[in-house]
């Protein structure tokens, strides 16, 4: 997609589920080896009773939808701004939509809203991702 | 940690080679499969002239060390603030460092400074984040 | 093994677990982020009603078979014809067998009859395999 | 995409470089630690001079084009030939490519012709699909 043919309002999203395997592979790849991720004995004497996934795991699914959708190819990915709202379980299966909010063309940037849900319709993140395009 | 025990200015960080396999990783837990990160040929005729690792990979680090060092065990990440504003080349060691920039003990918030640099000293992410512990 | 000391008939196997771990990483390395494999949530409303794993993953048991047991170190893999006759599910334990069919002394070829089934003997692949060997 | 909306000639292709991870994490997947995708010293006594890169691995790029692109989302795999003509190197860069051969409308069948190539353009695996499509 070209910025010429990108629109304030088009949407675009992806979707997927958020399994142990993953949270043990981000674990390995980020370093982040908080126990609330990967202790499931300690987990359940916090607040969320039960192990949760890496608020930044359900955020590659922003840049996935940035990256390979909307806008896609030739994305350079400025900024992001994240808010966790709740929790990812395991098991959980989480959409990422981006829909376009504001286009400046004298520098071909994209400001996109971008929201993170579970399967049960909830907003785990949300928050604004502003890109460049070719 | 304590709350109690949070000073503002207290820095802490992690660092980390962002290899190749990382990035592989990443893409499988993702979904994002950008040809910036995975195809060479494509991405010797970007801007960047050779693949990049996903900028939200290395925001992973900066997940790390507030949810390992500081605050560490407890930590409820609630906003995390992104500019990607280097790429991250594939064998760059990035270090993502946290420096507290303010608390509200009324909420036992935190607000840090979060920054990641590479091997070079180069700064590769900023933002702020906001955290709450127990 | 050498080339003469294969015969017709010949049979050896592998084994494994197919995990949610495999598929997320089989995704990363091949690009393949299908949501039959990766979104629980679609999967409910597809044919198989749960996520399945790559059919080519289990493949990949074949050509472990091949280039680890039969006819082992020195195969150079020529062709595969894979016919995906079930669904392979998150946990299923795969057996690939290769049974030589027919020897081509001449160019030092073998044909094998290769089979993949699951932990209640369910065919899920079948297909023949040419190597040459030294 | 609908069936009803693929025509004969339609394309489509992903393209990926392989890299060591790659060949690596194939392994730990697929049980296929043949020495000449893991042992760089035996590697360099084969015909091929280093290290290669799985077959099964590029095959899986077929996968996904077939899976993500082109029919894409819905796409049930039949079958697969897989002619494995050139070694792929660490390092390559694999385009796979789909192009629809034959429809068969009365059973919503598709045949495609799929091809490997390498960043020369070279071929490196050839053979045909089938898949059936919503």
């Amino acid at each position: 997609m070209n910025f010429n043919e990108i629109q304030v309002g088009q949407r675009a999203s992806v979707t997927k589920t958020i399994t142990e395997a993953d949270v043990i592979l981000f674990a390995g790849v980020s370093l982040d080896v908080n126990p609330a991720h990967m202790n499931e004995s300690y987990a359940e004497t916090t607040f969320f009773k039960k192990r949760i996934a890496h608020g930044m795991l359900s955020a590659g699914l922003i840049s996935a939808v940035l990256g390979t959708k909307l806008p896609g190819e030739g994305t350079v990915y400025l900024s992001q701004e994240l808010n966790f709202t709740a929790p990812v379980y395991f098991g959980d299966t989480i959409t990422a939509a981006a829909e376009v909010e504001q286009l400046i063309p004298e520098k071909k940037r994209i400001i996109l809203n971008t929201v993170c849900t579970n399967q049960d319709g909830k907003e785990v993140i949300h928050g604004k991702a502003t890109v460049s395009h070719k």
